[in-house]
């Protein structure tokens, strides 16, 4: 399979074919892996079909490299290759469970796409699970706990997901392609080479430290430049506005009989089954969202359409010290006739770009391990200067949310709200004169 | 806007940034601009919203080039900067008209994206349509005219549609870009600052020979290569009968009241209008054949699973004298329980990667012309030896598909069927012995 | 070792490693790959080293791929991996024998690079010689013939020299990289994957056409527009003057003694040891070309200064028709006070950008075989229109080459001189009345 | 010109094309750009030349972007175009006082390329002279100026030489390039959009500041990766104790008549005109190194073999602490037969990434100022975490470098010198115990 990030895809084993094949996985060629965030860059449009089989691509030369030089004679800490299915499996499939626009659905209905994951994985109802049972009863089992990190094997484990995996390697350079920037870019080729097992995971020689420096810093900067964008973070803002006003709609029953959005209502009943929630894709929610446009109810049909014709709510940036004037602007918004609930809002984005191992933590993470030419091993941020400086912050920023309108120049309303606004940041105008 | 073809799409002019934000524009983000085609090349999943942007900023990048370089002093066939605007109106509006899956869409319902694309933009019911009117009265009526070829200044139409024009540069970088092939480019730079206007519509400067050629032999290698990709050929033909069954279905009222394909109704109807058909895009149609996945209807249920979860149809070469075959392939493809109907089709593809005027012929081209030091003109494949190779000739193929069961060992009738191919070609079993 | 092409060149064997540490094979550090064509294309300043290591890396590559999937058995027209070390060294060492300007340089001195790359191999003093011995005392004769087709396994020696070999690989890919043109780019990985040995060399399955294809014209295209370039081969006419004037100098002892170009003499007296040979380099002949600056002869010293300091001749094409008419221009140009023997020359650059095998012709060649899926071959013009298009045609042209100075508007014998030039050719003013 | 970095340069003044046709600008093509460190990075064999185009080209780009963007209008800290030449110039020649190998040279023989520059911009000796003058008379001195930083306009001044210059944005994409390391990339048109004239200099809108900050990350990453390499500064030692050797040798009158370095001579006597020093380049150097292979002195003649043949020192890191050691192994490297002074070295490579103005300060730089949406500056330290983090601090490190001799198992003071060795690090035997 021709691939931009990979040149191309080798497939070499029938399991792994079969499982591309089946109607779970062929269903992620409808769902964009970025989800809103194509509205700011227009080229973003892959889908997680496309990554997930990146990922597999990212873990199939990992298997590589590991058995050509370090294979295991037993009980040496080293590759032993009667892993590599599980972990090709786990890779391609670590993604199966997402659903559309994912992080929003997740919140509206409940739903959770590491468990659904697990669920396709094991439920003997699916086309992948049949798949994966033709290798031996445990095995589906057996991957979804690769992916849940409670598989035995820690370098299979730590392939699939730490600091440093396919999983994160494969989207960095994928969506940096796809975007048309350049700040996911790294040497892909150098780190797989440096990378070895060992008995407790997996580490690095000590001269691939700049090669996974620069991976720390770039998966630093997509999350500030693309990941973290006020656009489109606005634009999940309203898909989220949305959904709420859609739920609240069917509870207080006011969808007409042929216009319920009959593949939504298992969940708006909060009672699905596995193959309702298989049956959802993008074009799904954005068939009914085309629809709610000529809807009566004037929220659902102006969010509707401010979701699917990309009118996004503008935003500033606030801090502690200023989160206590939101309520003076929400009032503002409320003036100018938006119902606050469903067209203001505040959302937060951290990110923790890398961390250390500290006893007691709430985030406990695989930090990153450098092998020295002595064999002894050095973590990465005592090495590099950088990655040390974003070490265990979490960077972002969190914002407020309101509609473009409150930006023209009349009413009255309008020039105060502009008032509490300053270089993208929310300030007191009491504190300015 | 970040692009990765071309870096950065300039909007300078609020005209372009209103057309943009329009409802029917934004529309074109959720349709794939290469249809099937990334059932076989899984990176091609890029939207007709980003090529059109794209052929916008080519279309400005040229009118930037005429105008430095050569500005119009009244009457001396050099560029009047006065067509700017229909110009990159014209680029960025080119394809509005197109719906989802187009090219089999149109076969199936009658419908016509040329005409669409004129009405789109002289329906007063349209945002773009309101966003020209404010241009002026007849700016519209200008912009589809460009796009129609009727526009009188021919440096304008050229631009747009002719052998080497914005919209064919674009797609080619871009499809090449997205499919991960590298057969696609050329140096659009190059050709981009050789361009030049003249009385009769556009030229190139001799030296820009080897860029243009190079820009001819790309095209020639993506039809061959991606466009006319048996498996994406063969998926258009599943999608092809499955909306043909639809058709039938519906015609012969087999559709239940509570399944019915709402949004396709006046298309089955053969009674639509121009908002209908604005609804629609691939989620809408996807959405439907989710359903159809339930249906009772045999053929119906079988052919949408396979369009969904990527079943191809198996395929072989066919020429004139091979052609009177097929019938007895059909026969076997019935034994083995398919409906032949539904089962089967011959398709062509045919390019005609370069041509020449010819008083007489049909289809007229404009053909490339050089321009030479002493300001004679000489036309492309007079100087290109590559490019008079493939003059004038359709390229391409004919192909019968089949059901991938034919290729099984058993039963009888499989095996029989395979002695028709050889090589990827359908030869006579008879004059083998 | 980082590589632009190649991301990474591996050097698994310490015979490798200790070839390329040589003296004789750092010296091609020293000696640019395009000869004069940075004067036309400023970046390509690349050396023979960096294309040598970069042939050992495709080769590589090739016998990795070869022993993965078709491993000898013995006597099955498979791999056989003990051919693996004969063909590395090959590849590498296969343009050890060149020297500064080649081309030129063996047109006045009569030297010839692939005698001297044996001769360095198999000379018992040559640090190459003293690492190829210690595998085996045949060794060094054995990687001679490789170089020289005369060893008996075909795939190696095709490996290193065909119409699809490592070394033009690499020097179209790396060419095009330094140049920055994109004309010479192919899919390597896609070639590579697709070779495969059989009894009688190396052949490709036919799914692999396409990129063979676009390698020949990849080829072709280069050829036209970088090696063919009338900028490069003018530079080359005044530096093959420069050498001649300099060697009429030394016969007729017009050199002082402090002046002697010492490292040049034993090729003016046409007695020169390998030992010489290999001292040579392009900074020893720009130091005597920079020495020659000063030199009281006119014609040496402003030829030098032509070369040094890029100032190149005009040219212009001819025809058999036309090639009469040069005497009449020589005799203008020394109207001029130029000498035509040094200010004037003729230059033909021709390629054969394919060929197929023909009993009885001059040229003969290995064509290129593809393997169909009953694995019977079909020769690579029989199936590719564009291929077919260029195979067996000698493409190029001649050229005759003029001081800049001729283009002047006066005196009067530089007007009569233009009159015999029309859009870069050559043509006869007397039919033009 | 075709262009790798930029894929083309546009010649627009003819002031600019002679100046690249002068003799001291077409010696630079025999001039590399990275000295010895196409050693390590075989790639980067790009000449002075090369980059200096590239360097003119950027500057093109910015006064375009000025110039369409920003037009002063009398006064009001915007871009005068009249100040276009006079970049132009200064971006084109800023290195034309580069000699083969600067920095090891300068260090020898005590000239300077600053000097130089400026000599040979006013110099009425030189072409480069005669074609600036041409301008007007003190335009020579003017060009000096800025190369200088003494010009009065600081938006020209800042253009060639900041913290961000046309100089470093080449080199450190061109660089990246030739090395086919992907450091060194950032998003050079983002940056040249953002960039605007202000009273006091340039500055950048706040909404690049990921794109400079990734360009100051890009440069960090550059100098840790490939100018502080340590072959590369190893082959730097060699050259200089070369240098050095012959410089003894010169005094102490070893030099046999008919082996004398004759354009070395004017340097070794310290007393040279700048017509000696433009006729030196690599090629003229490493002609001597060739001759020095030969030479009966037996340090010259091994050195310039290690040099020639690339036969690097290896080299470990030293900290202040452990300083003191070095003694002690110079000891064991003169038991094994090795004159310390030519044999062993220290060498020290810091960076300073990116500085703030202080008052007081030794390094006083032109600080990065972004401009926020209501016109007031902050500094670009104050709003990148990433950038604080290697503010103002000198980042490199202290090497000691030594024959690889040393690093046999044999004899005993081989053993006792690597008992220093650990990871990289000197460190004293006697705290191991």
């Amino acid at each position: 399979m021709r691939d931009p990030i990979h040149s191309y895809i080798y497939i070499q084993s029938p399991v792994i074919l079969d499982l591309i094949n089946t109607k779970e996985f062929q269903r992620l060629r409808r769902i964009r892996q970025l989800g809103t965030a194509n509205s700011t860059f227009h080229g973003a449009e892959h889908s997680r079909f496309t990554h997930s089989v990146g990922v597999y691509e990212i873990t199939r030369q990992i298997c590589d490299t590991f058995q050509r030089n370090y294979p295991s004679k037993g009980n040496d800490g080293l590759w032993d290759n009667r892993e590599r299915l599980v972990a090709l499996c786990a890779g391609l499939l670590h993604d199966i469970g997402h659903g559309p626009y994912s992080h929003t659905f997740e919140h509206i209905f409940g739903t959770n796409h590491e468990e659904l994951t697990a669920a396709i994985l094991t439920s003997p109802e699916t086309e992948v699970n049949q798949v994966l049972r033709k290798v031996s009863p445990d095995f589906p089992q057996q991957v979804a706990s690769v992916i849940q990190k409670t598989y035995p094997n820690q370098q299979v484990v730590q392939m699939i997901s730490s600091q440093i995996d396919a999983d994160r390697m494969d989207y960095l350079l994928r969506d940096s392609y796809y975007t048309g920037t350049n700040y996911g870019t790294f040497d892909l080729q150098r780190i797989l080479r440096m990378m070895r097992p060992y008995q407790d995971g997996i580490t690095f020689h000590i001269s691939a430290m700049h090669a996974v420096e620069d991976y720390i810093i770039s998966r630093f900067q997509m999350y500030q430049q693309v990941y973290f964008h006020p656009v489109s973070r606005s634009m999940e803002v309203i898909l989220n506005h949305l959904l709420l006003r859609a739920k609240w709609l069917f509870k207080h029953r006011q969808f007409k009989a042929n216009n319920t959005p009959n593949l939504l209502l298992p969940f708006f009943e909060n009672n699905f089954s596995l193959k309702d929630y298989l049956k959802l894709d993008d074009g799904v929610l954005n068939t009914y969202f085309i629809d709610w446009c000529d809807n009566q109810d004037k929220i659902l049909c102006d969010l509707a359409q401010r979701f699917l014709n990309r009118k996004p709510f503008k935003s500033i940036k606030f801090e502690k010290a200023t989160q206590q004037l939101i309520p003076q602007l929400q009032l503002l918004v409320a003036q100018a006739g938006f119902d606050p609930q469903y067209y203001t809002a505040t959302n937060n984005c951290y990110d923790l770009p890398y961390d250390i191992y500290e006893p007691g933590k709430n985030h406990q993470v695989t930090q990153i391990k450098l092998m020295r030419d002595d064999g002894s091993f050095i973590e990465l941020s005592a090495v590099s200067k950088l990655v040390k400086a974003i070490t265990g912050r979490f960077l972002g920023d969190e914002r407020f949310f309101f509609p473009k309108q409150m930006l023209k120049t009349n009413p009255l309303f309008c020039r105060k709200f502009q008032k509490y606004l300053k270089n993208d940041w929310l300030i007191d105008p009491a504190s300015q004169v």
